[in-house]
């Protein structure tokens, strides 16, 4: 099989050594000239073999609209355009519809995995017609983890669930790192009592309830520093987490431990929080607690 | 009526003032000189007609632990004692028992409305006996706020209960605070489009749902300090916050927004937060995202 | 003056009545034959003098937009209306520029008060140009509660602002009542101890931190039910609250109380819950813990 | 090696089996005459060789606190007691207190791994000192999983300290479980999009960021069980959860991922929310809204 692959950056540049490594042929084309197999997106596309496949990895957003809106001009029907960017499942209607009307298949690819992906696959849950699923499974194939296809693979539904569902993925995953923090930082704060916080952590990576990969990759970070010491907690969310929040309230679905996760983060990326601010002037007015003056 | 006092510091000071303001003759004790009426306790006790009544007004823990215990050596059978401070609603159970043995009565006294009490009066929910209570009324209506005595005052129950009311008073006071205080950081965060945020909530004291007297407090804030720009957002909590949610969870009850308020506060003191390096690291760890270097 | 005013329901009626009574004059049209001043749309726009001022007062969404565009047909350049509806604000930049397009004016304005505005006047948060707010201003006076004009009023900015202060307004409303709930619900469960809740909501009415008009409504639904055992925990909520969280996760603003009191709202509309259902699953799968079976 | 075990119930049993497997000599001790294996303590520690040690297995509380006593009553200066139960922290300060007195010491044990433990080994965190620890090595050698020590046990440090880790560890398990739930709820409520739950979870189980063994485990459920329809949504909670909040708050360690988990149990075994009625409540009385009539 030979496709096309548009975005050649930390995922897909990552992605097309795996594609490759597992038999599947590839054309990439990245902005980047370092990185690039072709000069142009006309130029991959003319090295397709029809009906051609192009899986699109770039931000999501007005960069996969441009990059859409390009391959809308340059692809012809029964070609098929796969999405594995992190785009919201609601951009996927305008873009199937988009190129739908010109006879463009279209699938949605939600992809997990980070920068291990290319060592031990990907996580893929993807939307679309089960034809065109079918169709490319061979690629879905290379680039999922070795194992049982269900268990590194869905076909959710159609168009738009497979970014829903890595949507969701994404906020649960918001959630199980806070919970994991929340621990690390009650355990840090008794340092009179555990001794070794990194070994707790360690230990907990076999045979107990909560062991994950999530608390290896955090194993790892406490070996490379024990106590987090030269790390600011300074931490940015994408648009994965915000979705989340915003699907569960427009379908009345509490989320509590996602949206504490997401709440957390936007603390911690403030200078002040003008809400404590405001707090701080309450109790100075009817209690008359001091307030800490503000440094000029 | 004549009492005794013990404690005469910011709150207690205003007590005195407003209860001989009222009529209510007052011998107060407090270590400092400038403001005692008496220079031991025992010369207060000595200036009281038997049976005493002794309010204390000092900060819970230790010293109302002790200041009571030096009163059970002083009183006799028949006198009372009120405990005014913020004691948490189980050390009534201890300091009743200790004074009853002597035949000593107790009455604990939860007391809302700090520095304005003295002119406003006070919120005050009692605990203790219906004989006691009755006993010293004169002083409660003299602390109250004018107007009907069961909008100022309540007997809410047996020793305990006192305390216990104005434990989730403050527990309510902590969510309330809050949720003015993210509706205030939503608005300034939209200053394109909110041109003027002290006005807002100004313009919400007549009229609106949300009009309170904590609102009055926000807006006489911003008439100070139009966007509080001379205080830091830093703020901290005291037991009864603390106690409410222990109290909550001991009772299985749900109590997210009073929670959220003090763990707001918790992080509002935090120089950096090890439960956010731990989430920057596992980002770090899977995505490759980038961290902030803390500064050496 | 004399204004049109469209919705003669809970809020409009009451409105209508105000205005009357303070000497406005208001042609007034519903639907509904019982309460009209007249049988159409097109008869109110003929009996206002011009430059006409319409006040809306429709359900948000659908039929503000409907009754908006039947305005755009029947009014004339230099007329005004008002969206005195519970709308999103960014409906108004939407109805302003259809309506702009013709040279008609827009006003959105906020409106606090319930039931009780009637009586006490209503908060009014309005979003325009500074000349059409004054031209109006007679009718926002008249709605207005008696007393300082800025203390039940306030320009907020341009169109836009005055529903986006509202909802601001309504997301903390919701987490004030929740503060209250939890409060109750703890009083509640320790029935053992505290003997007269109804009684302690009532004494916190004059000189306590947490005395407010909900409070006093508090009050008022304790008298008339003192254990609430006429009342189900069921719970709408409508749109202001959800677009507040939306609102503060699109400007990274944490909201962890106000997002808490709606979640506690989905969840008190729940047969039963999915994910509790998932988490008791989940303790049966690794611990062994019985499952409360669903009755068939 | 040859130890005593006290209390064979799910956890004690599969104990037993597990360390008689990898040639630990057990004599256990249990109420039940079908599972015991002596007819009293006393037979138990008269078959043990000195210095003895004896595993405590059995509810955390007055049941532990009496098995300890007894033990206190029949053990000789040298011999070890450990308590593997799921006692709070502060209660082995009191345990070693007791027997330390008498020359006997002590270990806490935090085992994690529920009936699993048995087949995978039990994730071990204990506390106490170095010498002992070292003495009893062999058995947590044959208690924790396959492979290296350090992944499946931790000396946390002096008494007290193995009972923490896993007090946090099972703070840290609610919140996971509480993600995943969220998760799975949302995703259940879009069945018009999300045509595949179940496939979801499992297509979860490789490559992705939120891979864990409870993953394993709801996937396990959601195949026996596709929507879950078998199960009511009801969830208990055991004593970690409760006191990792309580110690959290002791630390001024924010944790709203945890209590919020906690909370959710709270609210699943209600009949009707106390707070959501006065939410109602208050809804009505400034609305107008209706409220649901609790059925008589």
């Amino acid at each position: 099989m030979h496709i096309g692959l548009i975005g050649l950056g930390k995922m897909g540049g990552n992605m097309r050594s795996r594609l490759r490594a597992q038999g599947i042929e590839v054309t990439g084309f990245d902005r980047n000239p370092d990185v690039t197999d072709v000069a142009t997106v006309a130029e991959m596309v003319a090295a397709l073999p029809a009906p051609r496949t192009v899986w699109v990895m770039v931000p999501a957003g007005a960069i996969t609209d441009a990059v859409i809106g390009e391959l809308n001009e340059l692809l012809e029907p029964g070609d098929l355009v796969i999405d594995g960017g992190n785009s919201r499942f609601t951009e996927d209607f305008k873009h199937a519809e988009l190129l739908g009307t010109k006879g463009i298949d279209y699938i949605d690819a939600g992809v997990s995995g980070g920068v291990w992906g290319r060592e031990n696959g990907y996580g893929l849950m993807v939307g679309g017609s089960a034809a065109q699923v079918e169709r490319v499974m061979p690629v879905f194939d290379a680039l999922r983890p070795d194992g049982p296809r269900e268990e590194g693979f869905v076909h959710v539904g159609e168009v738009g669930a497979g970014h829903y569902a890595k949507m969701v993925h994404n906020g649960i995953e918001y959630a199980l790192m806070q919970a994991y923090a929340e621990g690390y930082e009650l355990l840090d704060a008794r340092s009179d009592l555990i001794k070794d916080v990194p070994g707790t952590f360690k230990a907990w990576q076999r045979g107990t309830v909560v062991r994950s990969w999530l608390l290896e990759l955090l194993v790892r970070a406490l070996d490379e520093d024990a106590d987090l010491s030269d790390i600011e907690g300074y931490v940015d969310d994408s648009g994965e987490g915000r979705w989340t929040v915003e699907e569960a309230i427009a379908n009345a679905v509490p989320v509590p431990t996602i949206s504490a996760s997401i709440f957390a983060r936007f603390v911690s990326r403030q200078d002040d929080s003008p809400a404590m601010k405001a707090v701080a002037a309450l109790r100075n007015q009817f209690g008359g607690h001091e307030v800490k003056k503000a440094e000029g």
